[in-house]
């Protein structure tokens, strides 16, 4: 994704909800982030202050202890979280991340296969929001967990 | 790198200090774990409870709003005070993330430039660990903080 | 709450699980925490991972700022929190609080009225434990929510 | 403090800085906050954005487990951090707490005596504000440290 092309996404927001912009991607018809690219991460679902992303981990995405990277599931829970918050936010309003909280609690390996990640918006106020976030297989099983803070502004 | 390389590092650390390890990376000696190649992060120092990694963000890193994702910040803090912690640690004892939290302060972008990360130890105990970490530029400006929390356990 | 009454307390906890310790103080048939007391929360409900504190802000409970002080909150959730991982072990295994985290979304005031605070597990595990946990008022509206992450021991 | 007190003290902020009302309440012109008073913390000393609490436990601050509840280092830190944000605002700037982390690295206890908790900015934005903390004893053991996220609004 070029400079231009990120400046033109950002500009519809100006003319479109983030629900809208989200459901779009879904449909193949606006670009994923470039970050989610390369983790190899896919917007899987959309709804009314949630988000879903869906994700496999492979050995590029590793640390040296031999499991995923704690990066990975922070990239993960950031796009799901933070974008859950956006699909409550009309044209023209966007957000800034202000911090973020996640807990690991079991490694992701390759043999893992497919996990996804829902995020869901906990509060939505006219200046700050937070939302959840959990990382699961196909078994539920739960691997991480999150929260984050937004501070909403115009463009 | 290949899961042979990885159990064969994590053997290694059954024989050498944390510091050690660290040192061998930062000489070139050991590879450095692919998440932080993939994302185009350097060790570039190492020391008593600390270690600094540094990196320059380009656009394959950015979110969709024209910055670099909230996860290249989580990701470059994690390595930085996760690896802070384990230079304290013995042979033989090793470190696993309980939780991470990171505070984005600015937006990095590709016209920030070189920005280095230091993780430095705050509490070693004998079971748990926290460190904290701080992102800034060559003008020591803060794009990001953060802490972590780690739980000790033999190999 | 004496020391020697504390300490008999905690032997108790040798003998029976955490889910019944919290019924039997739940009964009245176990005092309450002192500083529980001292902002005056009660238990008023106890599950298997969860279990609920009330309380009213009065103005000894408030900030410089003419609402309640960001404590108060840490307190109710930090309470509601913990016990609810106390409800999952068995006796002879207790925890102990490694970090807490809390979002404010709305100030307490005495006009706010009687608020619950739920805390529920998130993961427990044989060593880590997480919940989290939100303070509501009667018409369900938001003030604060949170984790916790406790590690698990044997007395 | 009566809601007259508190309405009157938060009138003052809109003629002096933030700086200079802690400065006033270490003087004893001004009295602390109510919580503060209610956990038997004093204000004992402020600079640019720093200031200094300290206290000691008593077992009214308790938990179930014979140890100071975990309230009282979130209140301390709380108390710290937010209010070394606050030295650095100008009249007719306050703040408004967005969230607080707290790790505990060391139980409280009667025997532990006087401990302090300094509070220092990390970044002062011209909307949000970040800042750190930590309970030491008399011989810098660590106890407690944490990190705060504020907002700064217009009287």
């Amino acid at each position: 994704m070029t400079t231009g092309t990120s400046t033109r996404l950002l500009a519809l927001r100006n003319d479109i909800s983030g629900r809208e912009f989200f459901e779009r991607m879904l449909r193949g018809e606006l670009p994923p982030p470039p970050m989610v690219t390369l983790l190899g991460l896919r917007l899987v679902d959309v709804g009314d202050g949630r988000v879903v992303f869906a994700g496999t981990v492979n050995e590029t995405l590793y640390n040296g202890l031999g499991v995923a990277h704690g990066g990975y599931a922070a990239t993960m829970l950031d796009s799901a979280m933070s974008c859950a918050i956006a699909t409550m936010l009309p044209a023209g309003r966007v957000f800034t991340t202000v911090e973020l909280k996640v807990n690991f609690t079991r490694p992701l390996r390759t043999e893992t296969g497919e996990v996804t990640c829902e995020g869901k918006v906990i509060h939505s106020g006219s200046r700050m929001a937070t939302s959840e976030g959990r990382i699961v297989d196909r078994d539920g099983k739960l691997y991480a967990h999150g929260t984050t803070t937004c501070m909403v502004v115009s463009q």
